[in-house]
């Protein structure tokens, strides 16, 4: 039990700098690779540090199409933000090519900037937002919403499809928190809000929105919504979805005002769900009102193994189905053997104690659990934690040092830094996640950890699938898979022959085709599998209704 | 703490006779109001118990229109599901002529059955459903889907709308839990099943689906779906939207399958959430699959008393945002003043003697709460108690003997019958809820009782306006309103008075329309105050989609 640190709490407060445009965050937070984690590299990848990391391409050589934008229409966008907001210059167009994907990497980093948009624009609020919307429906110009640009799945790829140019509009001045109630613990909040701003304007009222995922420095509130986030933390506070109240969407064909009138209704089929995970395809989301948890002081911390997969998801079911959302812990994370053995072999010294420890106790197939509880009482925590450990130990759980769970929550939000690394030694690096009930979810994690390796021995390629639950609910929990190998001659087919092969086992294997990171453009044949051909014709009429000129954010989530 | 008793067990799953068609329930289970209630009734509201209570017209004597049904329609009808299975009848077509509620009740007890359908259709799966509404779309015939017809919003009225006649799907025979899978806890049902069938079904596997509206006896789970039920425990079982993870539709257009893959998902726009609340209008629900629970033992019961309705929604939310979910109670219910008057003045020589308990405490505005605990182990239950009993006291709860909330458990489900009962004398009963947030919960508690107040005052009607809180969230509760005055020379014109103010008050003091009565055509205006004319447009696309006909449910949940 401890105190919560400074810099456990500075991490989720922390405002960095953005990221450049080919790769993650403030390059400051960055920690190179130790020896020992390029020695278990070459070891199972024969992957060798390259003398000089290969760098990106420099700006100036990046390949990017002259702006498809006429010039009455630039003159229009002025018209509604001012000239100052209207951006055509080489680094706002790279900056809004793409997302943060291995794939939007790994080609901005060869200089490919292809779907870059023809002009970012940086409206200063909603109305000026319904503005843009008239306009660009108007004139027929592709609008694509831009929050933090983290997306993995290709959502925020400026490409203008079928229309003369794509305009990428920036929503990084809508950042405030517009009220607070504390009474009924709900906030409004504007949808440019970075996550670490999101948490800075809630402490002093004493509130958290408890929503981490992996891209929380970057991310926005409006993007959470948007994508149906989850974060790691979500088995506490909730998924976004439980967490949204009230939205308002401005779209071309006027505003849909979805307040917070009750914590819940039976006045029809609740339009809010259209809005969270609309994706910037049926508008853009302009406000949001969220609920609200008290801010935490103290955490308690965890780490246990198991003997096998099978038996830890036994005792995370059991944590899940046997304690009270509130009781069991807030952070629930299992690595599965591979993860826990690579996690082993880049912990270094301390890593090769513990896995000479889980030797000592039998546990070849050993899976690592870390737990985090959060609270305001230290007699509640303890007991929380006391309840937890009581379920996993009646599972075959054995106590690891907690050390191991402080670790975790030292480097949660540093895996894209480790990526850009890798990618300048020319390792791929892609991560895609599921999620299927309890029943069927060591059998789906096989299934797809198969497939990718099928693929990879295709190619003849050596890979690391490892995979961790991450959510856990009463009915089931979510797979998180870690795909690393050394990249082929096509890197990009290389992926593309992993992510198809991932999806398909997902869908086969009777999973959703995305737990967390949405549809983007990777997810869109993923989705129609799921809902199947009238569910996707529903999705069309209301993105009909909603946007008929069909410029909102062309070829994500529907065709 | 108590073993659950057999009676309360056998409350939750035993079967009763349907209901007659001028009221509720099995007459075996109804018990006439003593003499002390009819004293409080004439002494508050001036009315008196009529020697001989006037009885509902005889059914041959109901006005019933002829059946507007061609021969080739009933031909059609009757090639699909078998000449058995349609039903011309004077008591089917009169039984299938409108829900519960008063207006329903008042019109077919004084013989109006206007209506009613042209016939009525008993298919035996979700294949004879599908071949039902193509025939009915190539034929147009409107399409009333009918559960355990208890909706008191005139959800399943059987008039056809701008068609040649009206055809009522009655669900009974798809009656049947399809598959159980207890390591994901969830269940398969048909639509049919009603509340006792379904917990029947679940009890032999140790589960519970926890539900039980006061419609609890009659209701189906189709209809808990298609209606976004919540029930008397949802504060702890969660509301049917809470519960519902996958479900198929059929439409005029196709099958919309949404099964169950995952707990939760970010694939797009939450589809499933067009299904839940969708009322009949846009197809048929064949098929749900559900969380469900372990099924409770035992029960503790609590039952104190607030000196105020202020500081008891404080009490209550200080429950709802201090205790997690699973610890806090799993029925909460607090009565305002009002009903807490009438309920210890109904309660005879015990609430006299509480009467006179709370004027010792000095409780002139004395608010009555009960709440109820259920599980497996007594430790736990204890423990769950005094974490409450703790966080009450401080907000300035007394305790109250504990067999006041035995007596609402008891009597959980009577409501109807005391209607029923109230009717034949002459006096009208209405029932009306809303929810919002708890910031505003007691404004709007305050708004509406004062508009259904003043508009009674207008008609020169004494009226009782009580309300309880009866579901509480962390970020609100819902309020449930009951209105009883004596009726006036046109107790329809009365009773439309009286809900057209309610519901304004509702709109306007920024509640939601219907907590959980559903929309029907009660609140299809109330919805489009609700969710706007772009909102009313979105749902009306969805309709087109899957209905573009429009003979599902004419005139229910949008014009």
């Amino acid at each position: 039990m401890f105190h919560m640190t400074s810099a456990a709490q500075d991490a989720l407060t922390r405002t960095i700098s953005r990221s450049p445009w080919h790769g993650w965050g403030d390059p400051a937070d960055a920690h190179p690779l130790p020896d020992r984690s390029w020695t278990m590299l070459r070891r199972e990848l024969g992957v060798t540090r390259r003398p000089q990391p290969t760098r990106p391409v420099a700006l100036e050589d990046v390949r990017l199409p002259e702006s498809r934008l006429a010039p009455d229409d630039l003159a229009a966008l002025r018209a509604v933000v001012g000239t100052a907001y209207v951006h055509t210059d080489r680094l706002a167009r790279v900056e809004h090519a793409a997302g943060k994907s291995y794939l939007d990497l790994r080609r901005l980093r060869d200089g490919d900037a292809a779907d870059a948009p023809d002009v970012v624009v940086t409206p200063a609020d909603a109305t000026e937002i319904e503005q843009l919307l008239s306009v660009c429906r108007d004139r027929r110009l592709a609008v694509v919403p831009f929050g933090g640009g983290t997306s993995v799945v290709g959502g925020v790829t400026g490409s203008p499809g079928p229309f003369a140019a794509a305009v990428s509009i920036d929503l990084r001045r809508l950042n405030r928190m517009l009220s607070i109630d504390p009474v009924s613990r709900t906030a409004v909040f504007q949808p440019g809000m970075r996550g670490p701003d999101v948490e800075g304007a809630l402490r002093p009222h004493g509130f958290t929105l408890g929503h981490y995922p992996q891209s929380h420095q970057e991310a926005t509130i409006g993007g959470y919504v948007a994508t149906r986030s989850a974060g790691q933390a979500s088995t506490g506070y909730g998924r976004i979805d439980e967490l949204v109240l009230g939205a308002t969407l401005a779209t071309t064909e006027g505003t849909l005002r979805l307040d917070m009138r009750a914590p819940a209704s039976a006045a029809g089929p609740r339009l809010l769900d259209l809005v969270v995970g609309s994706e910037g395809a049926l508008g853009i989301i302009t406000e949001v009102t969220m609920a609200v948890a008290p801010m935490p002081s103290q955490t308690a911390y965890a780490a246990l193994a198991f003997p096998s997969f099978g038996e830890a998801v036994e005792g995370l079911r059991s944590l899940a189905q046997d304690l009270p959302h509130g009781i069991r812990p807030d952070v629930v994370r299992l690595s599965d053997p591979d993860e826990t053995r690579v996690s082993l072999g880049l912990a270094g010294r301390a890593g090769q104690a513990l896995a000479a420890y889980t030797k000592a106790r039998r546990l070849p197939a050993a899976c690592l659990v870390v737990l985090l509880w959060e609270g305001n009482d230290a007699r509640t925590l303890r007991e929380r934690k006391a309840a937890s450990w009581e379920v996993l130990r009646r599972a075959g759980a054995v106590r690891m040092p907690s050390a191991i769970a402080h670790a975790w929550e030292k480097g949660r939000f540093s895996g894209p830094y480790l990526r850009d690394e890798l990618m300048g030694h020319g390792v791929l690096v892609e991560t895609l996640e599921t999620a299927t009930s309890w029943a069927n979810l060591v059998a789906l994690h096989d299934r797809v950890a198969a497939a990718i390796r099928a693929v990879s021995a295709d190619q003849g390629v050596p890979v690391i699938v490892q995979c961790h639950v991450s959510h856990v609910y009463p009915t089931g929990a979510s797979l998180y898979f870690t795909v690393v190998a050394p990249e082929a001659a096509d890197p990009l087919a290389q992926w593309r022959a992993v992510k198809t092969a991932a999806t398909a086992a997902i869908v086969a294997g009777g999973g959703t085709v995305t737990h967390h990171h949405a549809v983007g453009t990777d997810h869109v044949d993923g989705l129609a599998a799921e809902v199947g051909e009238l569910g996707m014709r529903v999705l069309r009429a209301v993105k009909d209704t909603l946007d008929p000129t069909g410029i909102l954010n062309p070829g994500k989530l529907v065709r």
